[in-house]
């Protein structure tokens, strides 16, 4: 078995926060300069840890193991939200990093390859999980071009400022790998108010998105009599509690839907509203719920419409398929679970995105999870307990060299 | 009877538009530059009709009628809405003014004296009707002071921009008048939807308006499963749901109500609303009334907090008191009305407020509609028939007169 080193896998966790340190947390943005000089620091530590550094055309940073027989590719991405978590992400490239060290230091696994990788921007500061995007080979020049952040930063003055420009990307070869593994904090409280200390990734859920926009007429409020008013903002709030009273009776045993954006014009006082939109979200493992969700959703506003006396249209915004992680890799996590901590362990879905889901589509892959106190994420106040850090990373290696002695 | 000139009537309203015209409408906020050449212009006009004319300390405009025995005081207010329409408010003043020239022509009507306003900022740039509640006594110095438009300028400044600072503030003699009349467009579509020509004001509808915070918690909305959320939104919708079903179920004949504001926090389509606000308004010409929607809300309110799991408050923000006119001036209305266009009238409350309503405090006050266009107002689209224009007049005038006559 692999024997990780707790000690130095905690110091290099708190070296890394050290790259745009915020409170207890990081504001590291991608590209940003405390970020590149992050990724500068990786590549040293693949270094020193035996392993080829690369630091791609896109920002990936690999330590590539040559000379291994067999590789599992194991990271996560660096970058941070805005003043968010030390842990997120950065977690899951120390991992690798630690298992890189543990598995060169056994001679009993000589010749078992941990290649490690920090992906750019999964936060997305300037597009959608770009690094692992490009690696697996769904990320064109065209949409490099047309990327910017929030800001107004053209992605590929960002990349000439990082230094990136200019390199070559990185490309996936899939026969290089058995597969790719990721761990990450949970981001939700399933583990840490159950006590248990290892989620076992089945699957990232889907994400589908739909805005719904009533059109009525807007109005004096004083002046317009009730029988009159063709009101969208009671149209939207009928519409929502509908949504909301069916979408419980549908649900999946994990299924999870949020109407997080209303918006109400003129939004005054004193004026019936003449429009009002809302986006509606459904996540889910199975698609077929989440098309479930697409029908009653139709339904519901085309009867809305019907009924008067507002319009009411549903467009789709964006669909993300469920990704299913490999049955093998899970299996494997759940043993070396069980081996360290009988029963503190639980199958789970992941509700958040991940880079795993796209590398599935290129390699076999596999999540694991760690509890997060309070379920806090995307905040600086984001944290993990010691001994659950380190007890995770031993199970990951665990998990790994399983993987890569059964080939 | 005294005879409207329907041409120099129309004529007229078409100069005062001049003053700051946009579209077909007018854009003239008090203390504009175009404003204030308009209360010179109007006190000029007052000035002609044998009257002495006064632009006192906040702007009011009068054309006092000195020599008569018995007085009514007769206007609106000059100012518009941004980019308001050409009517409102300017109506009422020219019809005072049409009224003054056609009581002075005839010598039947001799000692009557109709003495014209036109009051400053019924429409709120710096102030809640600011000239007819400085002539009634109810707005103090501190207030002056404390004053602000939308743009941050102080009243003080614009007072003096306007050269009305440091003049006398005209305060009511409420032996010098019979009462108050003011004429103006209905702003809403009743009597243009029924082919009604003149509207009878029963009284100026108090508003009550509420605030009601849904205080939920925060969380992600892939990770954070439904059982465990406490979502502001979905409080929020369920709630003014109940709000509009149970506000249906005790309407008076004419009660209007509106959810016109409504904001959700932080508003993002991946996060569970932490927070949710909306301003909830109830019009209605009974306290009776208004008092029954307010104890429901806070009943609704209260359940929904007592049930959970979001925290539900509800704050008072104004409440302004229903203001009968006076019945016999309502009668003359009526009858005059009845005179000249046989059931083409119809009592009505107003839905809007007027300056009638601060008046009516201090002197019997009475308040004639005309029809508007499709309802349309606060919108320089809004406009009204010529013919419906002088027709309203001539009523308007015969009801004054008689009020006169009968002392």
């Amino acid at each position: 078995m692999p024997q990780i080193d707790g000690d130095r896998l905690l110091a290099d966790l708190k070296r890394l926060r050290e790259f745009g340190r915020y409170e207890t947390g990081v504001h590291r943005p991608t590209y940003s300069e405390v970020d590149v000089a992050s990724r500068h620091w990786l590549a040293d530590k693949f270094a020193e840890a035996a392993l080829d550094p690369v630091i791609d055309g896109i920002g990936n940073v690999f330590g590539r193991a040559n000379n291994a027989s067999r590789r599992l590719l194991v990271g996560s991405h660096s970058e941070t939200q805005p003043k968010g978590g030390w842990l997120d992400g950065a977690l899951g490239v120390v991992y690798a990093l630690e298992l890189a060290r543990a598995f060169a230091a056994d001679p009993a696994l000589s010749g078992l390859g941990i290649e490690t990788v920090a992906w750019a921007d999964e936060e997305g500061h300037y597009g959608n999980m770009l690094g692992s995007r490009s690696f697996t080979g769904r990320l064109d020049e065209a949409e490099i071009d047309a990327c910017r952040s929030r800001d107004g930063v053209a992605l590929r003055d960002a990349l000439a400022q990082a230094g990136f420009a200019g390199r070559p990307r990185v490309a996936v070869e899939p026969e290089r790998y058995l597969g790719y593994l990721e761990a990450h904090i949970e981001q939700g409280d399933t583990l840490d108010s159950t006590g248990r200390r290892i989620g076992v990734v089945e699957g990232i859920v889907g994400i589908w998105n739909w805005r719904v926009v009533l059109t009525g007429q807007q109005n004096h409020a004083g002046t317009t009599q009730m029988a009159r008013r063709k009101d969208a903002g009671v149209a939207m709030v009928r519409l929502a509690t509908q949504i909301h009273d069916r979408f419980a009776q549908i649900a999946g045993p994990r299924t999870v839907w949020t109407i997080g954006r209303m918006l109400v014009d003129p939004n005054a006082p004193s004026v019936v509203p003449g429009r009002a939109e809302m986006q509606v979200q459904a996540r889910d493992i199975d698609t077929a719920v989440l098309a479930r969700y697409r029908d009653v959703l139709v339904e519901l506003a085309a009867a809305c419409d019907r009924a008067g006396p507002c319009r009411c249209t549903v467009e789709e915004l964006s669909q993300t398929e469920p990704r299913l992680m490999d049955p093998a890799f899970e299996s494997a996590i759940e043993a070396a679970a069980e081996h360290r901590v009988p029963a503190g362990h639980i199958r789970m879905p992941s509700g958040a995105g991940h880079d795993a889901q796209v590398i599935s589509h290129r390699l076999r892959a596999g999540m694991m999870f760690i509890p997060s106190l309070g379920g806090i994420s995307h905040h600086w106040s984001e944290d993990t307990k010691e001994a659950d850090i380190v007890l995770g990373a031993q199970v990951f290696a665990d998990a790994a060299a399983a993987i890569l002695k059964a080939g």
